[in-house]
Formats: C-alpha cells, sequence, structure tokens
C-alpha cells in the first residue's frame, strides 16, 4: 500500500500547477504594496519544515532583491516579550495549518510593530492568515502526513513567485510555467542507490550552501522524521569548520550540488571527500565524484532547489519502510505542534 | 600533561577580566555611533565558534535595543555577488584570527553598502579589523588550540559589554564585573557524571531555547571538533517539530536549563524526555529532572549563558581524552579555515 506521504508528494505537480494558475491579483497587490514602500529588511517567522521555506526565502530575497532577513526566534515575542523596531520590515510567515500559537503571537507582535505583514499558509482561515495584512494560499490540497512535503514545495513556489513578479523577471517566470512538468519528472528519479548506504547508517551530514541549504534543511528533517535517522545539515562552508572530524566510513554525507555559484562548493566538497575515502551521496544533473542520484536537468538557478527536494521525496519514504518505520506515523509527533 | 585546549580555557576568567579593564574609550565610541544613528537593523558575519557567538550577540540586539539581527550567509557575496541594501545597518563581524577572506570580503561589501561596520577580532592587526570602522580587541591573548574557547568567552564577553554601554544597563554593568569571579567558579564544577554518558555515545542533541541556544550551538561544534561525536545542537521549541523522533535510548539530550523565561521551556523539555525514560544531562544551577551538570548561582540573565559555556569547557577536553583523542588535534582542520 503506498504511503500518504507519497502520495501527497507525488500530488505536488498538480498542486503547484494549481497555485501558479490562482490568485495573480493576490500577489499583484501584494507587489504593488512593496514597490510603493520597499521594505529595508525583512525578518521570517516559522518552524519546522516551514521554517526551512524561510531559508531559501531569504536567499531568494538577497539575490533578487537585496533584502537582508532575520529569522526571527518565536521566543523573543513568546517568551522575552522584546520591543523590536520594525518599522516599515517584511515579516514573512511561513506555515501549512497557521495554527502554532507561537507564530501567531510572534506575527501580530511584528504588525503591531509596524511590520509589512505577510502569511505563506495552506489553510486561509487559519489564526495565522488573520494576524497577516497579506496572505498567499499554498493550495497544496489536505496534507494529512505528518511529515510535510507537497506544503513545503508550496511554500517555495509561493515565495518565487512573488519574487518573481515583485521583480519583474520574464526569465523566473518562464521557468516557473516550465515547473510542473519539471517536478514531475524529478518524481521519477531513481535514487535506489542511496538506500544501501543510509539503510544502515545511524547518522549522516546533508550539506548544502546557499540556495541549496534550505533543501539539505529540509531533508535532514525529514529523515529524523521518518527514518528516526541522525540527520544534520551543514552549509559546505561550515562543514571545513569543525564539523568534518565527524566524517568516518560508515558516517555518509548527501550532498546536493545544484548548478548556481555556491553549489560549486558542495561539489568541490564532495571530490575532496571521495578522495579521502568517505561515502558521498551526489544530488545532481551532472555525473561527478561519488554516489550519484540524478536530478533533471537544470530549468532556472531560483527553481531548481524545488525540484531537487521534489526528487529526495520518494527515497524519503523508501528508506522509512526499509528501516522498518512508517512513514506515516513519525514517532512522538504531531501534524501542529502547539509550542509557546 | 594538560592540554592546551584546557590551559587555554582556564586562562577565559583573568582574560575577561583583562578585556573589562581596557579599551574603554573604544567601546564609548563606538556607543556615540550607536547613539547618534541607530541601526534599523543588524547582520553579523562570522564561521564556526564565532558565528555561535554571533547567535548570542543577535539575541543580546533584539532584547535590550529591539534591533532584529539577520546571520549574512557569506556565499551571499562572495559567490552571488548580491547588491545588499544596508544603508545605516550594524554589520558586525566576530573572527578570532580576523583572516579568513571571505569574513572580509562580505565586510568590505557591508561598508559599500553603506553599513556601520565592528570586528570583533583577536588580532586587531587582521584584514578583517582593517576593514571595520569599529574594532573591539578580544584580548584573549594568543590561543593555538584549534578549538577555540577563551576567544569564544571574550567574543561574548566584547557584545555584552557594548549592549550595557549602550543600553546603560547599571545592572549589567555591575554584573559584568563580577563576571571572571563567576567564570573562575564555574571552571571547577564538576560535569565528570556526563563522561559515561558520553564517552560510549555516537550521537546526541545539545538544547538550549532563546539566550541559551548559542552555547548550545558552541558545545555541540566542540563535542564535534574535538571528541568526534555527532553532536547537533535544537532549540526546545524545535525539537518538538520532527528531531524528537531520534531521541532513543542511547541517544542522549544535553540541555541548558538556564535561569531565563526561554530556557523554561528546555528545563519542561528535559522533565518530559526523563519521564518518557530518556537519558539527559542538564546543566542547570538548580536541582531538577535528568543527571545534573552543576552551574555557579545565577549572576544575571544575559551572562549566565558565558557561565555556563565556561564550565562546559573542561568536559569537552575530559571527553575527547576518555575516548582517545587528542583534543589540540582535531582530525583534519586547521585553525584558520580559508574559504570563500
Amino acid at each position: 500500500m503506498t504511503s500518504r506521504m507519497l502520495e501527497e508528494a507525488r500530488d505536488a505537480p498538480a498542486r503547484v500547477a494549481a497555485l501558479l494558475a490562482t490568485d495573480g491579483d493576490r500577489y499583484e497587490a501584494l507587489v504593488a504594496r512593496l514597490c510603493a514602500a520597499p521594505p529595508p529588511f525583512a525578518l521570517t517567522i516559522a518552524r519546522g519544515s516551514s521554517d526551512h521555506a524561510a531559508t531559501y526565502a531569504a536567499t531568494l530575497l538577497a539575490l533578487e532583491a537585496g533584502i537582508v532577513t532575520a529569522s526571527l526566534p518565536p521566543s523573543t515575542i513568546t517568551r522575552y516579550h522584546a520591543k523590536l523596531r520594525l518599522e516599515g520590515a517584511l515579516a514573512l510567515a511561513i506555515s501549512q495549518s497557521g495554527a502554532g500559537p507561537d507564530l501567531v503571537m510572534t506575527l501580530e507582535a511584528a504588525a503591531a510593530a509596524g511590520a509589512l505583514t505577510v502569511a505563506i499558509v495552506n489553510d486561509v482561515a487559519a489564526p495565522l492568515a488573520q494576524a497577516a495584512a497579506f496572505v498567499l494560499d499554498q493550495r497544496a490540497g489536505p496534507e494529512r502526513s505528518v511529515a510535510a512535503t507537497k506544503s513545503f514545495i508550496a511554500s517555495l513556489v509561493a515565495a518565487a513567485r512573488l519574487i518573481a513578479l515583485w521583480r519583474r523577471e520574464p526569465n523566473l517566470l518562464a521557468a516557473l510555467d516550465r515547473l510542473p512538468e519539471r517536478l514531475a519528472a524529478a518524481s521519477t528519479m531513481d535514487w535506489s542507490e542511496a538506500l544501501d548506504v543510509l539503510a544502515p547508517a545511524a547518522s549522516l551530514y546533508v550539506v548544502g550552501r546557499g540556495l541549496g541549504l534550505g533543501i539539505a534543511a529540509e531533508s535532514a528533517l525529514k529523515l529524523k522524521e521518518t527514518s528516526a535517522l541522525h540527520a544534520e545539515a551543514l552549509s559546505a562552508a561550515e562543514l571545513r569548520h569543525g564539523p568534518r572530524a565527524v566524517i568516518e566510513p560508515g558516517f555518509p554525507v548527501l550532498i546536493y550540488a545544484l548548478g548556481d555559484p555556491a553549489s560549486a562548493d558542495a561539489a568541490a566538497l564532495a571530490e575532496a571527500l571521495v578522495a579521502a575515502g568517505q561515502t558521498c551521496l551526489i544530488a545532481s544533473a551532472r555525473a561527478g565524484a561519488g554516489i550519484r542520484l540524478p536530478l533533471p536537468p537544470p530549468l532556472h538557478p531560483l527553481l531548481d532547489p524545488i525540484v531537487a527536494i521534489q526528487a529526495f521525496y520518494p527515497l524519503a519514504v523508501a528508506l522509512a519502510e526499509a528501516r522498518g518505520h512508517d512513514p506515516d506515523r513519525p514517532r512522538g509527533l504531531h501534524k501542529v505542534t502547539t509550542t509557546l
């Protein structure tokens, strides 16, 4: 029987097509507001997978709009009640359920401090959407698997679409049109070679850099949730500052080597690790060092991370099953986490 | 023979006393500039341990000055050459050596984009200091151990001193005066119970929240570097969003339960994990659930993280030795890491 998680991951291409075909007026209204008063900086408010979508959104904002983005720990508001200076800043909250009270309280505080509030949610009636001046609907459809897949993809796509419309990037807009087709191709990639490496593993690093860092973090979280595997995400640069000491035979490294300039460092790291005799799994559209996990041909540097994470999800499901876990029932977790 | 790392860690109280006794004019010059034109937001530029010091500095800036801080990935500049909008922002670089070309290039770009540049360095003649408008000297003395200890402590103290002088916080200033004595007390804490738990471990989480998150990250990095132990730092809140699925008997959790409001969540998490039969090491000044790693009595909520990390360092050294590693010679690492 196919797991719910795999079914939902396979649903992503169709859901992305739906997202891209609707709500044009909502995006344009927000774009008009951003153009009228460009924010001096941005902050993101998110947890879990959505926080990794926020990492991706932060990279887009820096590269395409020159805007620096802080990942705001909700405890700043929920525990310390800090009086933040946020006049004119863009406060972007991301959440599938939109129900986490910590996120709602933090976004409300941002609004009260003068921020322009935006929520990317899958339930536009949720409290988080109510707290936002602008709401972008993930249009991912019901997601019942505890481990998010299509809603994560939808968050990235919503962020990319907003940037494309705001910055009037014709190449990015054209590439977005082709994204559903490329996501469908990603779903068929054969990553089964990774199963032999990861099924007996206890720990691994998942490495990305720049645009690839958010999906490395998302991959690591999925492996924790569904395979009870201690996967930690790191940037290729940070790995050289200490964490490398942990790598030895039996401690594999999964590396996202995409086509953008920072990912070149991830590819170079893969070569160095393979040369040192370590086990590397390399998600890449091109042949190179290590055990290759194939990706579809590049579409656009800003969108290739979305294609790559779609190629990863079937592996996460297969690995959970190979390790004797039910991917739909992670140990000790719930779909909506209520912390303050 | 005492390791160089332990010698340097034990030198921290005296070095902090020296830091606090000098350079008052440098701090006041920077404070005058910050008061004359308060930055709308801040960004930090750092790697490794120094990046964890930056996490602590970011929390201070939010809680005491209402300033939101982004951790800027150097790849934003070194690989993507993004044109960032930084007019008036505070750009804070932290580095022991001040020699990393990625940090220098990124701080120079921040200066060119109109940011107020500050470097916290242990070598005021280093390129990073040359690139900064204001330099705060760590005054940690020579640090030859690859794994930073006293220079990390000094970075936190420099940040706390700057905040105390800027915000004119008499309680914090008075507490800073007593910090060297409390650090000396921290050096004598007996954490040997942790050795039995961690010597046979392969993986663990190190948990903090809010003010405690930066030192959780620093602790995890030290355990990686010196004990080749896969230690990952997490916030107590994020742990509930997926990572908890990895915790089982034999996978211990080291929790910093300090006295501030966010740390209360870390203490609550410890109780829940202990109740579920998991192995928890709790660094705390008070008795509670789990195996207690004692801390000196609280001094000031903003400074207690500094005292706690000082109490941790002797354990890191003893654990490395118990696991058969030389803490002064981490596998495959160098004191200065040159990446772009």
